[in-house]
Formats: structure tokens, C-alpha cells, sequence
């Protein structure tokens, strides 16, 4: 009855400095290539993004200052609770102790704002007024849509077509924060009209969309474009999350053994992760056996059945090449709840740690996941988002292996965000009509086929 | 830049006992009646109600202690943060502070659960296996879902039909939860079969749904029914909301000049203000000038346009009698998208308050609220509820009067919930679908004349 439930942190505790594992890392991480095959010069990237951001995707400073302007927008939500499952730790028998840090206190309801806020402040500190930016299911999309609010800059949304009709919810979110949000493919780009004169029914693709939002930005000198995970910038705005949780365990005197994250584009998982890293680097001796997990969907399986090499970053092959573990940029994965998890590759920063083998992964698949998050909905109260469901999972899985070795390992894992905008997933899991999906081996080996040759 | 913005508490801070505004009440409440005219004795109460709620609902004691077991479940999001909404005055320019309650980071997304939890734990230890009640949009009934689960109980909701097919996300909730949701009328209680028998097509009522969840609830001895508002013991449990923000006050050496709150049966605003009406009670110099203020919707307006005298609880005239400010228990406000304030009588401590000349009351127009709502969302972050988009209207009035006197009062309001289940209501009113309502005087009379004859 005593041990605390939840672990806070004051807001004059929120951390003053990002945490970049760049710093750390045994081998420099190896650089975004341009389609001849030599690195991508800053002067390319300046078109759509700001100076600052660049210089934080380019950095190797192990510590990197938040601005104030952003740590008094983080305190809208943050610090965010460090939280012990002990209903859950009942429920299953074990004699581990299983913590989560919860994400979804945030004003849009998911980690996503961590980076997005920080995004619209150098754009806006670089003289920017407009934003524009893709969303699929529209995590990404309703953050920035609350952080440009939060610094006075218009932001321009193309939402992939299928889920601005299928999930008006988020997008109404987007608009109630006085976004615009279009359905793309749109009228409003070379790229959208090319594709809707040729397919007027076209129902988009987040590929399409990235494409869309690039092309604006790059051509009108007062807008920029931004993104919401897989570049450097937006893993090393993830870190307040475990930098917040290393605080708060200090404070209970505990640090985990296993550290497990959702893993998509990887910035949720760094998130949590890197700041745990940074004291096995460091040699510390509590860190020595620390494990991290990436967890991934069984469905876009990146990391345990993907290929270590350069592709593009979108499906359409408008980005720069970035060494990361590939599916291949054409590979589609099948259309599961978890819309965050589904991306053909993964963080070249993540990759490159999976790599060199100071990370783990492990896949889980669709109805294991959702399993889990009724269970820790009916112990803990909070509903998790299906990506969420994932670090649950492989949570609840390290917690029966310790029920079977008497370990009482001290377990950790983001729970992400809440599945307020997810319900009819719910529906479609307890009315058994959702179903798992394995790739056969031939199946990714077609796409990996059509990886780019570099140079 | 250094004043906080969100004030917390650490979770040993959680209050021991709750405040009973009844012993401070210059005049002992007056009692609900039976049909014939006379108090309705507990032995009535107790075929649906455990002794421990009853007990409660009639206490004069001043301090009602908390359960352990129910301050372990309260851990899951209390303390909730008190904060500063610093961007909504800047841009309303106005010189005064205006504070916050946030209740959104429950389970459930309300403040419900406040008393949901109490009510589950109390039914719990007097052996009840399961729980009913009735749900309009779904607040209670999700929260008294998530509640039942944290103890074991199983729970059995009937669901207005209407809602049940308009509002499927919030049964989602439930049933993720557990809970078993029914459209009311149903198959399942004598009350709902002769309805059905003489229309089957029938949509349902708060009314309706009441007598079904009673019903089952009187007939079955392992089986007791819950309510969400207006009783004594619910808006005594809502008082850790006041309490809480109390010693959120006293951390930052400031004294609310003006509370607002919601106000549909009573126990939001009861909630946050009668802690405060406390230190009135006791002669305390800070809170001399204290002003309390129930707002309601222009229309539904029970408080400013209604009569002080003894009617039904429901539309149906099954409950006891109460005395309260009425418009009449078959007044039928308008499908006003603040569902949980479409209510036509008021708590009986409430009214009684109010006619005393303790609180006040003001009341505002639908299209207002969402104007209020929409700008504290694009200033402070967080989507309110339509309900909570009430307080946040006449908090910006207050503000705004501030800025023409130049006084700088300190604002407090309880922001009851998000509207993450509410943002077709958005929907509507962004593309100018919405409108105001305001009755006729002949109107309100015409459902005041149905007034029950006492005795």
C-alpha cells in the first residue's frame, strides 16, 4: 500500500537538455546518401527545413539545450508520470515490478508532440509561418496541428485520402486546432493533380502525401515541411521521455533490467531507450546487463526479418537513401490497426544500434497485442493505442518469464499514447473479427529485391 | 516565466476524507418524499443502495473518511494538476489569473469516476456481485465500467438506444472495460417489455433507462444500482476535487476570488466549490469575498429560470420526490451537444445552497460555449468537453469584466473532462451547423404546471 503508484516530477524538473546517442556510438552514423550516390548536402535539406533542425540532425554533441520557449509548451503535459502496473503485476502472478511512463497525458494524446513542438518553434524562431506535413491515421497530424497553434504558425495537413473519410475524428482534432487538413491526393500540388488526372478515385498513400507536403514546402519560401519520426532531430526530441524516467526512478531507487518500446519508425522507442544507453556507454555499472527491446508488429516485422541497407525513406522513392533495416520501400504491409507501426524501414539510428548489437528486437503479432491491451485496460484503467499495445505485450510476456524464474526483474515500457481515437479497433478485436498476418519468406524477399543500388 | 503552470500534488497529498457540505448548511436539507407526502425511510433505499452509500447520503458529519482501497484506485490520475491557462490570458489580455482543475485525466476522461470508484468499492464490501445503471452519452457508464472492473464487480448498463447507435465509441469504452451495454428499452425488465410491446421502434430515455437499471437492481438481491449525479453521496465524493485544489492554492500562496463550474445535476460544480464555501462556513478572512458560481445552458436553464420546489428526480415519475429547482419533470430540453447538463431539476443541496443565497448562478448559449472551447483549445492545448466548454465561457466573462476594471482576480474553474468523444460537436459547430436555444417563458410554465402535488 505504500509503494507509489504514480512517480512525479515537479515542472522545474523537466529536463534542460536532449540526450543525442550520436555521441555515444561506436561508429559515426552512416549519412543520408543523394541518388548518385554521395551524402545529401546541408543546402538541399535547408529548402524545407530550418537551420537548427539541421544542425541537431547533423550533431554529435552529447547534449543538446531545450529552449525555454519549449520547456513552458512541455508543461502543458509534462513532466509525464512514471506510473507501476500493480493490478497488473497481480493479475499476472508475477514477481516482477512493471513500470510504464505515460505518454498519452499529452494534449493530442500521444508522444508525437515531443518533437512537434520543438519543430514548430525553429521554424518559427528561422522566420516561418507555414508548416506543412503528412498524416495517416493522424497521430503526427494532430500534434503539429496543436504545436504550430502553440507558436502562431499555419499549419497545412494532407491526410492520406482512405483515413480522411475512414477516421474523421483526428482530423476534426486537426481543425478544432484550426489546421488545414486536405485529403491527398489533392489539387493543390503537381504531384496530386498528376496522380488524380491519371486516377481520379486514387485513395492515397502516405508515400503520395509525403510528396505532396514536400513539394509545397519547397517551393514557397515562407513554408517548411517536418516530420514526425525516423530522422535524427525527432529520435533526440524523443529523449525527454527516458531522460524524465531515469529521474524518476532515482527517486524510488529502482532502474529497470529491460526497457521495451513500440517500434515504427523507431522515435518512440529511442525515446525511452537512448537516455538508458548513454549510462551503458558510460560504463555504469547498473546498466551493465540493461537489455532494450524494440518491439514490432509481426505483420512489418523491419527489424527481425528485414535487410540492413540503403533504401528510401518513403514508398515512392522521393527521399534521400538511409542506410536502416528495410523491407524494401515497395514492401506493403497488410492494413493493421497499429497505422504507426506501419513503415517499411526504421530509424537509420535505431538500425544502426540493432546492428552493432546494443539493442534487441523482438515481433509480436496483431491479436497477442490487442489481447494484451484489454488486459491492462481491465488492471490499469487507461486504454492503450494498438501501437501502444505492442510495449504492453512484450511486456506482459517478460513478466510470465519472470513469474516462471522467480525473477523480479524491474520491467519498463512507454506506453505511448491512449486509444481514445481507436475504439472501432477494439470492437473489430472483441467481436473476433481481427486476424494476424505472417509475411512468407519469398514475400519480402520480392520487395527486398528492388532495393536502389547506391552510387 | 518562472510562475508554474501546472501545480501538482504528490499522490501521499491525495486527501483522507471528503467534505460534507451538510454541516455547514444553515438548514438541515429538506428530505425526498414518498408518494404519499412522507420522507422516504432507508429501508426503501436499501434494496438498491448498500448501507454505507446510505449512510453517507443522510451524514451531517463534516469530514467523511476515504477507504484506502478507494485513494489506491484514485492513484491511477489523482491528485489531478491544478494549472494555469498563462496563453488564454494573454490572449485574452486580461489582467486576471485564470486556474483550472483538469478532471480529463481520469480513466474514463471526466471526473465521474470520482464517485464511480467509491460506489464500486462500497457495494463491493456489502457482498454485491453486480452493478447497474442507466447512460445517456456514455460518461457515467463508462466510468462506473472502469470502476466495477478495479473491484471485481460485474456491470450491466442500459443505454438510451438513441445513443447506443449514435455513440457507439463510448460503449466501446465500456465494453472494452468489461461492462455488458444494452439499448434501452430492452428485452430485459417488465418496464422495457411493455414499451416495446406498444412500440417497438421506441429510441429510449434517461427515464426509461433509469427504471430499467432499477428495476433489475430491486429484484435482484446480488445486484444494487449506481447513479452518476445530483444525490448527496455523489457530490460528496466530488468534493476531492476542491479539496485537492485547495492545497494546490495554498503551495502558491493564492485564494480563488471566483469559482465556476458546469452545472447539470450538481456534482461537478458541487465538487469543486463546496470545499471552498467551507472556509466561508468557518468565518475564514480569504474567502469573505468568495464567489461560487453553477452554469448552466441557456437552455436548460434550472437554476435561473426554474422554481425552487418537490419533483421527480426522472422524466417518468418513478424516483421520490425531491426538492430542488425544477423546470418541471417532463420539461424536454433540446439535444444540446452538452448531454451530461440536459437535466431538468438540480441536485437538492445545490438548489438548496443556491436559494439560500450561497452560490449564484448564470447561464449561457450553446454556440458561446463551443466559441470558449474552441479558443482554450487553440490556446491551452487540451479539447474540452462540451459540458466542461460551460465553466471555460463564463471564466473568459470574468476575465474579460477583469480587463475592462483592470482587476486581476484570481479565476478558478473545473475543467470536468475532454472532448476526444465529442468531436462531431465540433464538427458542427466549426462548419456553422449549431445553434442557440432559448425558451419561451409560456414554455417553462407549461411543464411547471405538471409539478407533483406534495402529500
Amino acid at each position: 500500500m505504500t509503494e507509489p503508484t504514480r512517480i512525479l516530477l515537479e515542472e522545474n524538473e523537466i529536463p534542460t537538455h536532449w540526450y543525442n546517442v550520436v555521441a555515444d556510438m561506436a561508429n559515426p552514423p552512416a549519412p543520408p546518401l543523394g541518388p548518385d550516390g554521395n551524402p545529401v548536402g546541408p543546402e538541399q535539406m535547408l529548402a524545407i527545413f530550418p537551420g537548427q533542425i539541421l544542425e541537431q540532425e547533423m550533431s554529435a554533441e552529447r547534449w543538446i539545450p531545450i529552449p525555454d520557449e519549449v520547456r513552458e509548451v512541455y508543461k502543458i503535459w509534462r513532466p509525464s508520470p512514471l506510473m507501476r502496473a500493480v493490478r497488473l503485476e497481480k493479475a499476472l502472478g508475477t514477481p516482477a515490478k512493471i513500470f510504464f511512463k505515460y505518454e498519452g497525458v499529452s494534449p493530442a494524446g500521444s508522444h508525437k508532440p515531443n518533437s512537434a513542438v520543438p519543430q514548430a518553434y525553429y521554424n518559427r524562431q528561422a522566420g516561418i509561418k507555414r508548416l506543412t506535413t503528412e498524416t495517416g491515421a493522424g497521430q503526427w497530424g494532430s500534434s503539429i496541428s496543436f504545436a504550430g497553434q502553440m507558436y502562431g504558425l499555419e499549419v497545412k495537413i494532407y491526410m492520406v485520402k482512405v483515413s480522411y473519410h475512414q477516421k474523421p475524428y483526428r482530423r476534426l482534432m486537426m481543425q478544432t486546432w484550426g489546421a488545414q487538413v486536405l485529403a491527398s491526393p489533392s489539387d493543390q500540388t503537381q504531384t496530386g493533380r498528376a496522380i488524380l488526372e491519371k486516377d481520379p478515385e486514387n485513395q492515397g498513400s502516405l508515400g503520395i502525401a509525403i510528396s505532396e507536403a514536400v513539394e509545397e514546402a519547397a517551393g514557397r519560401p515562407d513554408t517548411n515541411y517536418s516530420l514526425g519520426s525516423v530522422l535524427n532531430h525527432v529520435l533526440l526530441h524523443q529523449t525527454i521521455i527516458g531522460l524524465e524516467a531515469k529521474k524518476q526512478f532515482d527517486k524510488i531507487g529502482l532502474y529497470p533490467d529491460v526497457i521495451l518500446g513500440p517500434c515504427g519508425g523507431g522515435s518512440s522507442f529511442a525515446g525511452i531507450a537512448f537516455p538508458f544507453l548513454a549510462d551503458k556507454a558510460a560504463g555504469e555499472k547498473r546498466a551493465s546487463n540493461l537489455r532494450c527491446v524494440a518491439v514490432e508488429p509481426s505483420s512489418c516485422p523491419t527489424l527481425t526479418r528485414g535487410t540492413y541497407a540503403y533504401d528510401f525513406g518513403d514508398a515512392s522513392g522521393f527521399t534521400p537513401l538511409m542506410k536502416m533495416y528495410t523491407l524494401g520501400h515497395d514492401f506493403m504491409p497488410p492494413g493493421i490497426h497499429a497505422g504507426g507501426l506501419r513503415y517499411h524501414g526504421d530509424s537509420p539510428l535505431v538500425s544502426q544500434l540493432y546492428h552493432e548489437g546494443h539493442i534487441e528486437a523482438v515481433a509480436v503479432p496483431q491479436l497477442a497485442t490487442f489481447e494484451a491491451g484489454v488486459l491492462f485496460a481491465r488492471n490499469e484503467g487507461i486504454i492503450p493505442a494498438p501501437e501502444s499495445c505492442h510495449g504492453i505485450r512484450a511486456a506482459i510476456d517478460e513478466a510470465l518469464r519472470c513469474k516462471e524464474t522467480g525473477e523480479s526483474k524491474v520491467i519498463l515500457f512507454n506506453l505511448t499514447g491512449h486509444g481514445h481515437f481507436d475504439m472501432t479497433a477494439y470492437d473489430r478485436f472483441l467481436s473476433g473479427q481481427l486476424e494476424n498476418f505472417e509475411y512468407p519468406s519469398e514475400a519480402i524477399a520480392q520487395s527486398l529485391a528492388h532495393l536502389p543500388k547506391v552510387g
